[in-house]
């Protein structure tokens, strides 16, 4: 099941029978996030239908479990891969070298002479010293180059951490063919979890500009990384992917004209709804007889699979068994010693005022970005347990 | 070598030679954390000279490594464990259950029990509700309160995720007598990182107030939990480990008078100054013409060892083979296609115009909380390696 069939209407939350009965049936011992393989596949057919000719590179880093790399490599996804270990993951799920690209822009030479060496031909760069590297250990790829995104609506912003400016991308396409790269293209990202096709405009508004300063300079540009971006249902009103995908298409299309090859790598938008973290409650307490608020430790915390709460930029949907009891604002926070393991404090979150410890706790729509940020063993807690169904 | 053996003098950098005639042989090719537990014995020696008296419960947190447990059992350490799994550590380097209190505050009402059948007798709590879990799972057990710290000079100061208001501290003694628990004292935490023993007073006033309160109200308190707080030097002033305790303990002695049993939970200043860890440059750059500061991309970054720079408030000492060369700002980040992967771009750190990828990067005095809060596949980067020397 698709978030909503009608558009930008958002329901009360994505339906995910099968998760439900997993869990339903289910005593966990310790968190775990259990990801329904059919729901991955369900939401790569919806993005693919709005997508058109775009080719989809998942964004490895998202979700790397096999079953969820075998099942998209079946669908025919291409990959969007950050490390050596994440070509790996893809190759060892049965993806061909040329669907992968090698999408970090900070690379290490000695990988980058192995990624070649297993038959990756297109790279990312945005500096002089990442060409340099890529001419040596990979003579003669493919690369593309990273655009800074001046302008985000996005929920999860990007720095400026990766992509250079107009006037060095140019430059960077001529030194590309100096050292004999073959310069491709460009690639940018409007930023992580932007929730409205529109809020892409601005952004392609300033890259379509240096997409024509580039042809204007004769280079012969033949790709467009358009990134991720695409959303993940969290409780705000978003589109369905297929119309959010050909509302992206669409623009792009309007402001760049036809482009031969355009690439698309969501992550969380092609796997957040298909995963569900199970944990309990260890602890609801008040700090004093005065507090209005309570604190509601969780088994599961910022260094424990929740890294995205940082800034309490993203807010999960939490489920319990007392929902429909009367609620109240609470701190959550993680079952650490930290002190910054505190997931949401400055915006608190409803829970129902019967809520107690060993109560079970659903989080909804954490199939992204929460296993593998997940520490080895930090203040003695396991990592987060995975299953995929 | 202790960071200076002249007060609060400090040097330009803690002197380490066995650490560095280790890593000056070797290649690495990922980033490696290198303890030197000679080292670690030598600040525990410290430490317990300043102390007197006083228990030191080696916070297991800052650095499980087993070698590190076994030294510091040897050495008649004591341990304050967060879980269930740190207690199972402390026992496998062959600690007594009688020198292990499970210090945290939220705990698995399974791992009380569990706890318990092990011979765990000392265990901390904040709320009512934690205290039950206690009273039924370890009957008997002696608890002692943890109280919130209102006032923090710490670098890394604590929020009010822990500990309860002097008021509710002394309805929690009263309850922990009831439901048959023995409640013995109090714990407090002064903030990670407290670089000078002096900042401690207006800590030690507070609770000070606190314990009399309890005394005066019929409670016979036994126990003093002062908590971490014990530096490590990471370039900024601070006393050596001796002077520090020592003047610590003679602080909570002006203010508190005698008391039978005080324990000090040093982690950070234990363990922080025994480790060096290697890694290397990945990318030097610049995002435009223009661009005043180049950005430095290091082989590891905030998920794969670095936590502690969240919000840059750990500043860690970066030495290259460079270092001497004409040095200018840099922005550092990690090595990860995470925006948020950023070490330090507020205040930018001077390293050498000269540096380039590939460059060998030494970052001083990482023991601590660096190698467990590693993610276990961040972006396909194997977690941080640990070598014990």
């Amino acid at each position: 099941m698709i978030a909503s069939t009608a558009g930008a209407q958002a329901p009360v939350r994505v339906a995910t029978p099968k998760l439900d009965a997993y869990v339903a049936g289910r005593e966990f011992d310790k968190p775990t996030l259990v990801i329904d393989c059919d729901r991955v596949e369900e939401q790569y057919t919806a993005l693919k239908a709005g997508l058109g000719h775009a080719d989809i590179h998942y964004a490895v880093k998202a979700n790397p479990a096999k079953p969820v790399l075998e099942r998209l490599v079946q669908l025919g996804s291409h990959f969007d891969a950050a490390s050596r270990g994440e070509i790996e993951m893809c190759i060892a799920a049965g993806a061909h070298p040329d669907t992968i690209s090698y999408g970090n822009t900070i690379k290490r030479a000695a990988d980058v002479a192995w990624a070649h060496g297993a038959g990756i031909t297109l790279f990312a760069a945005d500096a002089e010293e990442e060409l340099d590297k890529i001419a040596e250990h990979a003579p003669g790829a493919n690369v593309y180059i990273r655009l800074i995104v001046e302008t985000s609506e996005a929920d999860w912003p990007l720095t400026r951490k990766f992509g250079c400016d107009a006037g060095l991308a140019l430059v960077l396409l001529d030194y590309a063919k100096e050292v004999g790269l073959v310069p491709v293209g460009f690639s940018f990202h409007v930023g992580s979890q932007t929730r409205r096709a529109e809020m892409w405009a601005p952004t392609l508004d300033q890259m379509a500009e240096i997409w024509k300063a580039a042809k204007d300079a004769g280079h012969d540009l033949t790709l467009l990384n358009i990134g991720g971006g695409f959303p993940a249902f969290y409780g705000e009103a978003i589109d369905t992917p297929t119309v959010y995908a050909s509302r992206v298409i669409a623009l792009v299309e309007e402001k760049f004209g036809h482009i031969p090859r355009i690439m698309a790598e969501p992550g969380r938008g092609m796997v957040a709804e298909a995963g569900v973290i199970a944990c309990e409650v260890m602890l609801v307490s008040r700090k004093s007889d005065r507090d209005v608020h309570r604190w509601v430790y969780l088994s599961i915390g910022r260094f424990s699979g929740l890294a995205e709460t940082e800034g309490e930029a993203i807010r999960y949907q939490f489920e319990t068994d007392r929902d429909g009891d009367a609620t109240g604002p609470c701190i959550m926070a993680g079952p650490s010693c930290d002190s910054a393991d505190v997931l949401y404090e400055k915006r608190p979150m409803n829970l129902p005022l019967t809520l107690k410890a060993g109560d079970r706790v659903l989080i909804r729509n954490t199939g992204a970005y929460t296993s593998t940020y997940s520490s080895v063993c930090f203040n003695g807690f396991p990592p987060l347990d995975v299953v995929v169904i």
